[in-house]
């Protein structure tokens, strides 16, 4: 996860608290048939944590396959879905258990965790679709970061961010 | 839902006691995207009862395009997703909150509420399976019925089922 927040200082002190071998993110995913109709379907943990302002995130993507869509459906905690399009639509949509997102294709999506606990989701996708997260880090991060705010959170533009390429 | 149950009898019974009006099943579905990567999402409810000895069902379904698999996941209640395949494999597993079934692509399917309260599930799958009916109507019902047993459910065979077409 190194490069992926914008306070690397940070990263780094938490990192050497913790270790750089605890787990803060964790994907269980099974994909039960070969094909185009199959589905992968899994659950996805992040631990709560803030490096610097920002809130933990996911690594996030796009899907290798771009149109293909994603369901994230939320179990536990409190956690935002953050997505962007490589032409610079942007959303960031709150989840709490049972509430759920379908991520449409072509949006870049990362999930961060606003709350106090581990945010839980379900996740439910082609298993065709693939992950592609270089259009991330070659962009120097997403455009927007989800920031502390009093004791909420908002969207702030990520100064690092240097554009995706044109769909 | 005429023709889904084998007690005909009973089922008109139960129709003349509620009201043909009566809504026992439904779903609400949502396709946020047209396109091939597209995903159908939404959630399925089924109010328990019981047409003879069968506990409440689904209409059940083949996908059209047969590979698509497609995501139950339980939000409430206590059902049964029953599986078959056109070559005769058959399956039945039971659904309680937080439990999930991924049916496979060329599974015939149907949720069967084996419970008091309402099944419901959020489902999801590829937006382009589409569903194909008849393939239960045709056979004379699904192979194996579920059926009450003592405070619990059974699988009895249909003594009504003609059998599957040849995959």
């Amino acid at each position: 996860m190194s490069g992926v927040y914008r306070d690397d200082a940070a990263w780094r002190a938490a990192v050497a608290e913790r270790g750089a071998d605890e787990l803060v993110y964790w994907v269980d995913d099974h994909r039960y048939q070969e094909g185009p109709g199959a589905l992968i379907v899994g659950t996805s943990t992040l631990l709560p944590g803030r490096i610097g302002d920002e809130f933990a995130v996911t690594r996030g993507h796009l899907h290798a396959v771009a149109d293909r869509a994603e369901l994230y459906h939320c179990l536990s905690g409190r956690g935002v879905m953050l997505l962007e399009t490589l032409d610079g639509q942007s959303a960031a949509i709150e989840l709490t258990p049972g509430k759920a997102v379908n991520v449409p294709g072509h949006w870049i999506h990362r999930s961060v965790n606003v709350g106090d606990e581990p945010f839980v989701t379900l996740f439910c996708y082609a298993a065709d679709a693939g992950q592609d997260y270089a259009v991330i880090s070659d962009a120097g991060g997403m455009q927007n970061l989800v920031v502390a705010d009093g004791d909420g959170w908002t969207l702030t533009a990520n100064p690092d961010h240097t554009g995706y390429p044109r769909p």
